[in-house]
């Protein structure tokens, strides 16, 4: 066991998810049955609270109010988009030593892991000794090392309930339907569209993600063919797909607005869906084409969870606390998944986890780059968690009169 | 009670809803009670359906197969857009009259009332005995005479969800948040968006409706005062959002697309929510601006049932059973509120259903025209159910390190 007596501090950073909260709470519950743990703090909006000193004292929030917000979604200590330097993190480390904070538990992803790596570095190059540990989260999915990330479930599961409620209502009135998901790179939500799907015809028939390039015609010609198939078409598509030359197909229409980490802005706009389903309209003369964005509701929808990704949250939470004050350790935990369907926990050195992302294998796509193979629905399928009751009516056709 | 002795046809007309199979499950189940109901049909796409003879035997669908459908959300008969003129009704009244049906239930929202009520006529007209009933539903909540409409209370709690999470999200990384939410000509599910706020500061701070003139200027200030108060803004707006004049403020940005009904298209683009979204970065110089278009997720999204638009669907559908066999009466089944909150169902004429709808009374709009009032809160709030827990940390701050 550790033997370094001090404080505790928690912070989370970057998109909320559904379940991100499971990991603060999962994290602070369990720190504060060690004996050297002194008290345990919250940084508010992410790193930016740390260095800016804006703390909450979480061993004096109880326990039901801590269960409530672990049952809350998106990131009840606040979030931020800063992506520190090594400056920034010297001054989190000399922040965290004036407190005399000994474990820090960052939840976030790969950005957030590297800042984890670095404030590491450097308090141990300043011989202080902090124990960091890098709590992973993301929708996206897309972080190294680990089976997956707690919030991809549950996002998942959103995705896949709203494309099974569109497909209920694409066969009521039919038409050509466009589902844009959040994924820059990683087009593994996108691809959870197709997990709710039940009987043969079921949309939607199309997965459009960043890993394979997009191109007009082959769009046109995929839809054409569904079309034509179905009587209807339903296209779920990365907001991140990508021309054969790397180019976003959304960026040339968002007038170019940049995130703070340089990034174009694909989410909260409705425009690249408005530029498919005018493809669609002009070049295959289909009159009802429909294109939703569905934008933040994806991340933040209240009442939409996963039990499972629930669950691994809060472990991974409580495993950061394990690691670090049971063994005195730094890394980033991660997720290996040992049976269909059972995980177990284990720490991956920070610097493999930071910075770099992944994205879909090319197991998990077709060949075409239009849809995604059975191997992805087995690996995706037990992260969604249970599904809703759907079912068609299953009755005989009457006779016409005359007949 | 009726002596009428033939078949029973139920069909599912317009936009879908999450309840709507609650509806024509309720009349289904009910009318095969009855000995004087030989067969019960369900028309495929609506009215298309009857006209064309496309029947399904419902009579010879299994209970457990009916009560899955009924929990499943959008038309299980599927839908159509099909506005019957008189010679349209004059078909569906020869067919009922070639099959021997007696009593036919409609489930849909205005339009569908005027088609009862046509086809009533032209029955009565040839002296061919047909009782008909119209069962409510839209989730525009816009029908006349009853208090409100089954699938309103569904759309309505995915509506309060969505921005729920949304102020969760738009706290913790803050910014301008602009949600378009269906609604041509009522604003009712647009205001359901404030159903499940929380704490005082919670979003949606403005909300706008198509019952109140909408100017760019008025916007645009209302938004400054709503950010600098509170660091962010959130605002729900309805697609249908009119100009003085009474023209839709998205219309001239969606190519002017008309439905079978000569309504300009509003859903399915994010042409409104791009355009306020810019307006506000231009003129008010805020960096952070999201728009979504929540779209068809709406009305048909896997999962988000209100309990009571759930039995108070089926309990319609039952009633239209109960009006036409045991009452031999013609007319749109109702909701009468006779308490806080308890409801009883009525049989108003079709005529005062029919054709036009309604829309928010002045007593649930403030007089600036951006906002709802606690009367409508009252009034909207049984409707949608219980909603997910949802709360914030409650702890101390900490004093900084040199304090």
């Amino acid at each position: 066991m550790s033997v370094l007596e001090g404080k505790v501090l928690v912070a989370q950073g970057g998109g909320p998810t559904a379940v991100i909260n499971q990991s603060m709470v999962g994290a602070v519950l369990e720190s504060r049955k060690f004996p050297q743990v002194t008290r345990v703090y919250g940084a508010l909006h992410g790193v930016r609270g740390v260095v800016e000193e804006d703390f909450l004292d979480l061993t004096e929030a109880t326990t039901h109010n801590l269960e409530a917000v672990a049952n809350t979604p998106s990131s009840g200590l606040l979030s931020t988009r800063d992506k520190p330097d090594v400056e920034y993190c010297q001054k989190i480390f000399k922040v965290c030593q004036a407190h005399n904070v000994r474990y820090f538990f960052y939840i976030g992803g790969n950005d957030s892991a590297d800042t984890c790596r670095i404030v590491n570095e450097e308090s141990d190059k300043a011989g202080y000794e902090l124990r960091v540990i890098h709590i992973p989260k993301t929708i996206d999915n897309d972080l190294k090392v680990t089976d997956h990330c707690p919030g991809y479930g549950s996002a998942a599961k959103f995705v896949a309930q709203a494309f099974a409620g569109i497909n209920l209502d694409n066969r009521a009135i039919p038409g050509v339907y466009i589902g844009v998901v959040m994924g820059r790179h990683a087009g593994f939500l996108t691809a959870a569209a197709v997990l709710d799907k039940k009987y043969p015809d079921d949309g939607p028939h199309l997965v459009y993600v960043p890993e394979r390039p997009f191109t007009k015609e082959q769009f046109l010609r995929d839809v054409k063919r569904a079309y034509d198939h179905y009587g209807r078409c339903i296209i779920a598509v990365s907001e991140g797909i990508q021309d054969a030359n790397g180019n976003a197909v959304a960026a040339q229409f968002t007038g170019g607005e940049k995130d703070a980490h340089g990034n174009v802005q694909l989410s909260g706009t409705g425009a690249l869906g408005d530029l498919l389903s005018t493809w669609v309209k002009s070049e295959l003369n289909i009159k009802r084409v429909r294109a939703d964005t569905l934008g933040y509701l994806q991340r933040s929808f209240l009442g939409c969870v996963s039990e499972v990704d629930q669950y691994e949250a809060r472990e991974v939470g409580e495993k950061a606390a394990q690691y670090a004050i049971w063994h005195n350790l730094d890394g980033s935990v991660a997720i290996r998944r040992i049976g269909d369907y059972a995980v177990e926990y284990f720490l991956a050195p920070l610097k493999d986890v930071a910075r770099e992302a992944t994205s879909m294998s090319d197991a998990f796509l077709n060949a075409e780059g239009n849809y995604v193979t059975e191997e992805f629905v087995k690996y995706a399928k037990p992260l969604i968690g249970k599904l809703p009751v759907m079912e068609r009516i299953a009755a005989p056709r009457v006779a016409k009169a005359g007949e």
